[in-house]
């Protein structure tokens, strides 16, 4: 069915705006409609006024965003092509060179990652489902050389165990102040996030040409793969190095509630499937207790899942009143699939939770991830088919 | 800053329906627009498109609702009044005879429950917060025979403790499947929820004439009050029979997240302020493991808190898709005040959590309570200081 929603705005103190918008589509299994032209002028908590607008659309399942060093910008495509915004407008062409995937459900390409050194070396880093054959697919990493709108030298760096469907194969990767590279696997399948002979359901750590760093918690351990940092994830949609305290942060989702934020120590042990917050689809609880000895509690949880995908933490002087916030991609609202929304999170000094604010529902779009830019703006990925966008998130006056 | 906002939605299919609304204003010290005159069409996600419509509006933080065996309807005002609508139309005068109310922050008239044999003996029942002196107020339950447009012969079935603040002043009523009266009252302030001597953060159960009922958990135990049915409740803003299984569902909030649902069972300890799924307005965890031997576990909890208010089990017929289904008002709509929602759970056949559906976000309204009506549609209030509406959701082909 389709809706033409015809919405006029008149902002006395503003300039008067003529935008099309659609506030009425929070279904399951009804369309929603298909994103406006924007700008779209929105109120926030403490920020007050702000402007989205579109910086590019049309992509299919656009993934994760990373950007140049000259500002431009990559973005992944999950059936398979790394995009290039070059001064603001997408390059027709994808980037040649990339890996084969294989891509249905949640697989194909994923996220990417600029090397720290990338000025000198010209590395990045990508997050794949590898075809292994009769249709089944290994989560893998990459690593290639960008030379102009070429990936050169493209090598796989980890292979993990191929899967036949498409349950937990999403990935992250991403560099942390060490310098090293964090991987994350997908671990939704039995108790594979618990087995240390198991690449799946765990953050590994490698040296950025892919051996194992000399201080991996599990580096002599019998019976460990060695490149393993953390265990007991369950389906990891974010990745990051903390900017303002070197740590890394992971995000991952809970089955059907229970979607989690936690910061990563070494060796350590986050439960999945042993502990949750959430449920089974069948409406049982994981568990009777969420917390036990042993294994880590997370920083923060969401009941009932907002299916969290994409984190980022505010740096910059766009938005004063954001320092230091944690910002947070939704894919579904309420735990209803179809639509999304962005979600901002206030930590006290102590990193303990203040407050979180619901934004961008207006829009009624899956934010797949978020990134800040160099020019300390917001960027979004909204995740659609054929029509998926990178938004822009500035102040508006 | 006002907003004035005209949309216009053109449904091919549907009638062409001319409406306010305004989607911007998730906001905290921001003020939100005032509610449109509606009907609003608005998508679900299971039921399809719905019309929102306003029965009755110009209340002042209305706060109950209970519908004589007559269908008309009974609407509590916070600042003490008892309201009337008679086939669909508000009553200007208010019903007299109520009782006087201290009336700052939460306190003043708060629920009412209609006596099952209402039609033989014209009871009904109040929660209120009774004036002590020197600005003090005590958490209490009247009764008092409604004839025609006056409340007579008024008395206290019970006075509890005084508060000098407004804290923890909540309370609701409802009769059980037992005749039994069940009165709540807020538990927020040090350790009085587990004090046994204590009617604070409690649920209470007294027989219809306010006496105290053989059955009673703690009827006969030293140092501990008889009134009590279950202790440890932080703040109670629902209590329901439910209509299909008999037993008695209460929820409640948590401090910085942490709502619950509880199902009451005699005698139980539902923990505040040992334990909480929430935090501490600081940002500290109440406590590292919310779950203890000895304590009941809540049946759902929500992080972060959606500030529930209102409770109701659908078993009409106007919406086959939500048959069972639990609907639940909220204050906040992901921890920012300002704005509201209500939010519908499915359950399963054993009473588990299946999903939640965010609804009627469109209209950023607090909701206060909900309630079906005999009619088979719900009803919902929305609380504001001098523009409260009672809301009907029907169908919309």
């Amino acid at each position: 069915m389709k809706i033409i929603c015809c919405i006029r705005v008149c902002v006395p103190s503003l300039l008067s705006l003529f935008f099309i918008a659609h506030a009425f589509g929070q279904s399951i299994g009804v369309p929603v409609s298909p994103l406006g032209e924007g700008p779209w002028i929105l109120d926030t908590a403490e920020q007050h006024k702000i402007r989205v607008s579109v910086v590019a659309r049309g992509l299919s399942h656009p993934w994760a965003i990373a950007f140049l060093p000259d500002e431009n910008i990559l973005v992944t495509e999950r059936p398979g092509r790394l995009r290039l915004i070059r001064d603001g407008v997408l390059d027709s062409l994808p980037i040649s060179g990339t890996p084969n995937v294989r891509t249905d459900g949640n697989g194909g390409l994923m996220d990417v990652a600029v090397h720290p050194e990338f000025s000198e070396n010209g590395l990045i880093y990508l997050t794949y489902t590898k075809p292994m054959g009769n249709g089944w697919g290994a989560p893998a990493l990459a690593v290639g050389q960008l030379v102009g709108h070429v990936l050169t030298d493209l090598r796989d760096l980890v292979v993990t165990e191929a899967y036949e469907g498409n349950s937990g194969l999403n990935g992250r990767v991403a560099f942390g102040s060490d310098g090293k590279v964090y991987m994350s696997t997908g671990g939704r399948v039995g108790d594979a996030a618990q087995d240390p002979m198991s690449l799946r359901g765990k953050v590994l750590r490698l040296e950025d040409d892919g051996t194992m760093p000399a201080d991996n918690p599990f580096l002599n351990r019998f019976n460990y793969r060695p490149e393993i940092y953390t265990l007991g994830h369950r389906n990891t949609l974010g990745l990051m190095l903390h900017p303002n305290t070197g740590e890394m942060w992971q995000h991952e989702n809970g089955p059907n509630g229970g979607d989690e934020i936690n910061i990563l120590s070494p060796g350590g042990n986050y439960g999945w499937p042993i502990v949750s917050f959430g449920r089974f689809y069948s409406g049982e609880r994981v568990n009777d207790n969420p917390v036990r000895e042993g294994l880590e509690s997370p920083l923060l949880v969401w009941l009932p899942a907002i299916a969290a995908s994409g984190i980022a933490v505010y740096t910059g002087d766009q938005f004063p009143a954001w320092k230091g916030n944690v910002f947070i991609g939704s894919l579904r609202m309420g735990g209803i699939p179809g639509t999304g929304h962005l979600q901002r999170i206030v930590f006290n000094e102590r990193t303990e939770e203040m407050r979180r604010e619901i934004m961008l529902t207006e829009l009624n779009r899956r934010i797949r991830e978020v990134r800040e830019g160099p020019d300390g703006f917001l960027y979004l990925l909204t995740d659609e088919e054929s029509d998926g966008a990178l938004l822009m998130i500035e102040p508006a006056i």
